[in-house]
């Protein structure tokens, strides 16, 4: 159960949505009707959560099987499968399809470069955590295919990545627009960060007010 | 008067130092002896303050003489002459003649495009405001000219052009290491930014928790 009254299935011993993700729902502009897009869906806590802040259709791609049935079986529980469709593809064959055909696209992408550290041991985990089906710039490209002119590219990563996420999305015609980076607390350095990025934007950053989170 | 006993020589006609430099001033990674660069100078309150952290030699570059001549007197006043050296010149041409002769490197260039909005009326203000006698890629190539590999450069600028300036840093092999963002307060967006790069650094970015400044 969520505060939102929505109920989502998820395993510790696959992946358990995290704060990330909320915080990604909470943050990212979504139109009131049309099309969006999450990609490295998971379990599908992202447009789960969405559905309270927007009637348009969301699409769901999550690659690894468990999860996708995890992610079905939640939209199904909560009666949304008017709303949700989840698609078990790599997003690099659905991004590579696609044309500008959503106003939104939201993602949580794998945080760790396969080079940096011992993937986790569990099979599951480590495909949401690394990136093993896909590297940073492949999310983006499929982001900025999947997006049209002026439609919103929402993403939550690390802040050690900052530079080279708006560098890679520049490249992909992303314009980084809106961030807020996320503190454990106050005076304690960033350790996560929101990003939203306009295809074909005009390049003029707002910075948002510092989120201070107690994670205990 | 300063809280560090410094006498500064400014002009309200000319051009007064703004809270800018002082938080410039003390972000900046500074060696404790060796050489220093301030760049966009102005009446040369960067060097002046920066004495009070470390024992190196600090060379400042002005190109407009009413600026440099007041920062000559600032140093005399304060019997620094021989630890700040004012050097009268256009930045490009100053950087053109270097090769990584510089520890560290601090600037607090223009902040405003000239295509962005009329420049003042005041034309002392207007050069130290606007990028009328260089652009952000003059400035930043200057840094990365003045350097050395391992050296480290502090800008502080705004937010709205972060990408822009992290973008065009590494273009010229500064890689952005520590951000930190300054909000009016703590619920309000980010109006300015201090950045740090290292010359051929490893790409991974820290972001600082964030600094509250209420400014009557």
């Amino acid at each position: 159960m969520t505060d939102t009254g929505l109920r989502i299935i998820q395993s510790r011993e696959v992946f358990s949505f995290s704060l990330d993700a909320v915080l990604l729902s909470k943050f990212a502009t979504v139109p009131k009707r049309g099309r969006i897009l999450d990609l490295c869906s998971g379990n599908g806590v992202i447009p789960l959560l969405l559905t309270t802040r927007t009637e348009a259709q969301i699409d769901a791609v999550e690659i690894q099987p468990r999860l996708a049935d995890m992610a079905r079986r939640s939209v199904r529980m909560n009666g949304l499968e008017h709303r949700i469709r989840i698609i078990e593809e790599d997003l690099k064959d659905y991004g590579k399809r696609l044309n500008g055909y959503y106003d939104a696209v939201t993602v949580n992408p794998p945080y760790m470069a396969t080079s940096s550290g011992d993937p986790n041991v569990n099979e599951h985990y480590s495909i949401a955590r690394h990136e093993i089906h896909c590297t940073l710039e492949d999310v983006i490209e499929a982001c900025s295919r999947a997006v049209r002119t002026g439609g919103k590219v929402s993403m939550v990563h690390r802040p050690s990545r900052f530079v080279e996420i708006s560098e890679t999305m520049r490249k992909w015609r992303l314009e980084p627009k809106r961030v807020q980076f996320i503190h454990p607390k106050m005076d304690k350095e960033a350790n996560m960060v929101l990003i939203e990025a306009i295809r074909d934007g005009k390049p003029e950053l707002r910075v948002l007010p510092p989120i201070a989170v107690y994670q205990s």
